[in-house]
Parts: structure tokens; C-alpha cells; sequence
């Protein structure tokens, strides 16, 4: 899954990896895992508590239509406090282990869009000092209208757009989402290379 | 600071707002602020509680030295549980208003890097649905060498490479914080553009 750079490695591994003296779960319910570990860094510092937001996974997925558009999802997002013009996607269950599964249900589920060719490009982590879990990036090719069911909590716009007027989006600051914004990029830059290499 | 694209808008303001009906802290130290809004949407559905984490802004800056280097950092990141390469930055602190001089400060203390020429980018969003603040990108170009000063806390190693090298590095996963992924990737298209408008 993760390419290595023929020349800085990948940066997995670690023995600066800090010694978790304690632990202990400081909200826990359907919504949130909040943990605090008491921690000592490799150095011998002592920084507790130190917070940690347990989330499961999430799946995004860029999934463009048989005329090449880009489907997306605009949403209110409350602690922003604006709407969002994101990647359609969502949490992957406890025990799912498909991610191309996932991001099937959630675009149809959002989006109403299914059909096409799915393929897992990325997983990265939105914010590694605070969440322990991973978002993964699946690319989706050919997708056609349907029927969404979103959730009564969502109220979701979808939206439609050229991969031309996506990236000018994207680099005037249109797509607030930091995250998404590395996502589209990134498939972006891929398919870029790609064809580069013809 | 936000450009319009002249055709999609910039999704800031919207009547999808949720109410708040009732607001308070679950936990508020030094470290976290975790609040809980009982919500109830625009479409009359109640969320309640909805958690939503409260940080001060950050500031994250993409630095190139004399020799046209980015300057990154490596460092351990707990929740994720290993090493991230990423920008320099940190937080803006209380009455700080000068975007640029915390641009410069953090990326003083974390690398020793100064001087230059530095220019305000973006101000995005990490998780719009939990975090309520921004992430600023700023550009900081011929910054020179210095001594750093980082916290007890941070175990910092300083990483110089070629523009063409972060981009491989971003595009094959090896950038795992998407965040700065993001940032870099941004960074990196608005410069192509400005190339190509000659």
C-alpha cells in the first residue's frame, strides 16, 4: 500500500516512540473516544496527560462520472460553521475490512452514484499527533446516477464538476477542508504522473 | 484572503446553520477544549450532543532556502504512532493577530531558519466537523540557517529537500499527514499556475 521513495524512505518506523505510562478513556461514548496517556517521550520528557481522539477509519472517494465530472458533496459542518464542499465518504464499520465496499455504500449512500471501477489509491492520517485513525483514498471511475439514502442527520447537495474547474477550486482556497483538499490534489497529481509516463 | 472562483463561489455563508440549544465543556485544560452542542439541524433533526474541539489557529509555513530547498521537519506524532514528515508551524497564541510573525517564529524555533520573505497563502480547515479552527499556509521564500530553539517536548529533525523530491515524496504516500499533504500539494499548484501565466 505505501510506495517507498527510492530515497527518504517512508518514514513508518520509529524508536523516538514515546512510553505510555498510563491510560485511561476521558469521554467515551457512540460519538467520541477521548483518551489521555501519561506519557515519557524518548528523551525522558514527561508530557501527561496527552490527548488522543480514537476514531474508526474513514473512506473518501473521488469518483468521476461518465463525462468525466467530479462527484462531490456540500454539507453544513457545525464546528466549522459553514458549508463544506467535500469527497463523499464515511466511517468504516467495526470489522469491515473492504475499503472499496465502504466507499461504494457511502458514495451510493450519499450520492445516489454506483457502478464503475473502484481502486484504493492512499491511506494517511488527518491529524497524526491527535487521531489514531487512518483516511484512506479510493479512486472511482465511471460511476452513474442512483438513488441516495442519506442519513436523516445529513442534508447533502450534490454536486457535479469538471476536474478543470475542481482543480481551480481547489487551489483558490474553495475547498476548505485541508484533508480533502490533500486528497483531490494528490489524485490529481497521480493522474498527472501517470499520464506523463503515458 | 478568500478568492472567489467566479463560477462556484466560496461556500462560506449558508441557511443550513443548526441550532445550538444548549452548550458546555466536557473537558477544558491547558491542553484540550472538548465542547458539546445538543443541535438540532435545519431540517428539525436533533444532534445532541455533538462534540466539537476548540483549538487556537495554526500556522503552517512552506520555507525554501537559498539553494530553492523546502524546509521540513520530522518528528514522532503519538496518536498516529510513529514519524511524520511535515512543515514547521505550531500555534497562534492568544492576541496574536500577525499571521506572518508566527510564520516566522515557529519556523525559527523549530528549524533555526529566518530571514527571507514571507507571504500569507490559505486559511482552511483540518476537520470542519470537529475543529473549530483554521490551518494557515504561509510561503516563505530564501530563508537562511540559524539556531533552533524547540521545546523540551519536541524531538525535531530537520529535513532540507528539492522541491521535485517533496512533490514524489507527497504523490507516492510518504507525506502521511493529509493536512500538510494539503498544504504542500497547494503550495506547489498555485506556483505551476503562476509559472504558466508566466
Amino acid at each position: 500500500m505505501w510506495r517507498r521513495h527510492p530515497k527518504y524512505g517512508q518514514f513508518e518506523l520509529t524508536d523516538q516512540a514515546w512510553t505510555v505510562k498510563r491510560s485511561r478513556h476521558v469521554v467515551q461514548d457512540r460519538w467520541i473516544s477521548l483518551r489521555a496517556d501519561d506519557c515519557v517521550t524518548s528523551r525522558g520528557v514527561e508530557i501527561a496527560p496527552y490527548y488522543v481522539i480514537e476514531r474508526p477509519g474513514t473512506v473518501h472517494v473521488l469518483a468521476s462520472d461518465q463525462a468525466n465530472r467530479i462527484v462531490l458533496v456540500r454539507q453544513y459542518r457545525h464546528a466549522y460553521g459553514g458549508l463544506s464542499l467535500e469527497l463523499p465518504g464515511g466511517l468504516i464499520d467495526a470489522g469491515e475490512t473492504d475499503v472499496l465496499a465502504v466507499a461504494a455504500r457511502e458514495l451510493r449512500e450519499e450520492t445516489g452514484y454506483g457502478g464503475g471501477h473502484f481502486e484504493f489509491a492512499a491511506a494517511l492520517s488527518v491529524d497524526p499527533a491527535r487521531y489514531t485513525n487512518r483516511i484512506n483514498l479510493v479512486l472511482a471511475i465511471g460511476v452513474a446516477p442512483g438513488h441516495a439514502t442519506p442519513e436523516p442527520t445529513e442534508d447533502i447537495e450534490v454536486v457535479l464538476m469538471p476536474r478543470a474547474d475542481l482543480h481551480a477550486l481547489a487551489c483558490s482556497g474553495g475547498i476548505i477542508n485541508v484533508a480533502h483538499l490533500g486528497l483531490i490534489l494528490l489524485a490529481f497529481a497521480r493522474a498527472n504522473e501517470a499520464r506523463a509516463l503515458g
